[in-house]
């Protein structure tokens, strides 16, 4: 888990708009802390297989959102750890396939928007800065006060600060609260939230699936889905990786005008984690149906090398870009890299 | 706990009816037994703050049922507690919005039909006297003889007994069952039916929520969506509840052509007892996937005072009308009132 | 269970197809091994009510398929069991009532497909002959490598091997998995595949349950649906089980275009076996939420002579098929058979 260290978004918030919120101090620079692997106190590597693929210039990158986590940047406050996330919404073009092209809103320039990562009993705050040229919000899923749901519009150029205590663990999701919600989240305002048990759960590679879909023409029906924003991505470029190795999936249902949908995976089952809010799986399957905004832990390892696909078992929107496959690349081949230190 | 102690409802039924029936007795007019109250064996007070909101005119009244329970009245035959409920079907007219009436079927003058509760192991006995022009049933969920599975139907005037045990405890429904039963349910023909456990759940803040919905320009289709037969009405009524006081919501789910839909609380979690029919809570969340006929019992208690909304994650369907928001009542407002006797 | 011993379905093949296939040898014709009865260990007794019934002429023979598994042929390969099954995929017409007729595909001329049955830990082996007049696959929900995955087109007149070992315990299923899916499964390309644990499970009147849906003019949406293959079937032929024997139901959700559907059985409740992937019961309702692909076991008695309906509680796909019953045979009409020997 070498990349999932984030020093925060300084790029996007200038100094300027920083000290005009009062949040320009010592602790803002300070390190974010990759608990996961300072704490766990276990010597075990969790090792991730080199990404080469042809990323797209556009928003989405769905290889780069799969195992990027920000950590935001971590301060003191009367004695107590404060997480401080910044998410810029904006407008993006992207390429759904060769022939059509979509206008979103972004988050940090992505779709979905950055997998926030706190852990639980952490003061979270999150700066949000909204220049998508209409009124949106972020609402949390958790424990916070009315004043802090994000139901209320901040207008273009405005900023709003949430904050809140981060708990209880679990995989937990944003997303604009403005109505026609449905359309302010189908185009793109969305992201995962994961709040991290005390205690952390086992090494594992940890992948983030979100689910969506696209209404291009606007008649209540998505025409395209996808995972992490580009329909059938994972098709083209798989999922590298590695044999035998825990593989923990956050998946995210965020699929509008659809009751539910399945997640299934081929040639295996998987651990549930129910909304990641437990540390015991409550069931095995290789098929879990999932409402809107439902989210869960899916854990599994692959015994044998080759390529697995990934879907919804309605094929309909698998096959309009909710597909994708995992390359599940051989232990021999990865023989000189330390399983353990 | 204080207005759900009910007497029957004798106004519904007249003498000479209930003579002809045979139920005219000594024990028919017997007082109902609140028996979460007196057998709890316990001194603390829920509290239910005062409700103080414009009242619809017409049969929906969702106020009114949100903690409004039916619990018949009592009498002994042959040593064993026999509890009997009088539902009469009847046709009212609604308005979903200023410009939208709308027929529908109602029970004892509501929608939905009111919330009948028994205890476990208790007998039960519907007098079922259709008075809404058209054939109907009253088909229970539970265990009972197949004459008593409620699917022929009863013609206009007529009456029908339904007798079975109490059994076993949860969360259940009645409805009419006379084809199509999609209509005959969205238009109104349906209610919770509540069997206690022998030993109480703690005591709550008891809620009554029912999804449904209003296909009303035939479409199979639903135009209008409501929690408790009225759109929109607890977004513009919030229910009132106190801080740090256990909520026990009974939530079912009749919203016809939709495969399933979620609850979703904002800003909070709860607990789920899957069809009430555990006294284990099996998971926490925030959004529950239900298909029709799904029915939960969720528990919460709210931290922090304000307003909080609930609706489905589907939000064109909460944005139709199934939504509905909880006014958080600070416990210093509420000082004056004993927590326990 | 009597009749659930299964020789093989020799016939299907040729004895020169299989030299072909150089799986002509002593083992190939021996016996199957019905373990429930041999390894129970148990002397009671499940009895089945004869079966007088109609059965269609085509290749839906619902009443058929309600108690019929396949145990394949068995023999021993290096110390080891191998399970071999033969499916061979042809074409059918079938009537879906009086009026519409329906081109579909079939396996061993039958719809939904034999219902395949090992023991874990005994390796199975598949062979598909693809008579169908169109590249067909076998897919099954498993773990096995990435080349038995099934995802490869068969062409018309081939055959493919496919080869696991059968792990873990559980209701799983098998489909073709040709582009578009939704479509090879709908037409009938489907079966349930079960893999029994160590330990046998109590003994039951065991039935299979699949639903699918059909599509019969191609506007994504199903005009029908049925219980194994034939609308109202069931409601026409009632499944005759006996008062206060254990049922234990399998039950697929194969319904295509929806996003989920629930199965509810009246008068009763069941517990539930999430995916037969468990020993112990997850929860006991009436109704269950099931995506597509979700399969369960349900286990229930009746308390109480009579017919019994069981269907979706979405209502119109109940009324377009999707609906059947039981009839609860009274034990005193069953006082000759004995209850255990």
């Amino acid at each position: 888990m070498p990349n999932n260290f984030a020093l925060g978004n300084e790029t996007l918030w200038s100094r300027r708009q920083l000290l005009k919120l009062g949040l320009v101090g010592a602790g803002v620079a300070g390190a974010g802390v990759l608990w996961q692997n300072l704490s766990a106190g276990s010597k075990t590597l969790v090792r991730v297989p080199p990404i080469s693929t042809n990323t797209p210039s556009d928003a989405i990158t769905p290889m780069k959102v799969l195992r990027d986590f920000d950590y935001g940047t971590v301060k003191k406050e009367n004695g107590r750890t404060v997480r401080e996330f910044r998410l810029t919404a904006g407008t993006s073009v992207i390429q759904l396939n060769t022939a059509v092209s979509y206008n979103i809103w972004d988050l940090n320039g992505r779709i979905p928007g950055p997998t926030l990562r706190a852990k639980q009993g952490e003061r979270v705050r999150v700066l949000f800065l909204n220049k998508a040229g209409h009124s949106h919000s972020l609402h949390f899923h958790g424990i916070h006060t009315s004043e802090m749901d994000g139901i209320r519009p901040v207008s273009n150029g405005s900023v709003a600060i949430y904050e809140f205590d981060a708990e209880p663990y679990g995989v937990h999701l944003y997303h604009c609260h403005i109505e026609p919600v449905t359309r302010h989240i189908s185009k793109g305002l969305y992201g995962m939230f994961i709040i991290d048990p005390p205690k952390p759960r086992p090494m594992a590679d940890e992948i983030v699936l979100v689910m969506g879909g696209y209404d291009v023409n606007e008649d209540k029906r998505n025409e395209y889905y996808a995972f992490n924003g580009l329909p059938n991505y994972y098709m083209d470029n798989p999922i590298r990786i590695y044999q035998n190795q825990l593989v923990r999936l956050y998946v995210l249902n965020l699929i509008e005008y659809e009751s539910a949908v399945t997640f299934h995976l081929h040639a295996n089952f998987f651990d549930v984690y129910r909304y990641g809010m437990s540390l015991a799986a409550s069931e095995k399957t290789d098929v879990i149906t999932m409402g809107i905004a439902e989210r869960h832990i899916l854990e599994f390892a692959f015994r044998y090398p080759g390529k697995y696909m990934f879907h919804p078992h309605q094929d309909w929107i698998a096959e309009e870009g909710c597909m994708g496959q995992f390359d599940v690349i051989s232990e021999k081949d990865n023989q000189n890299i330390p399983k353990s230190s």
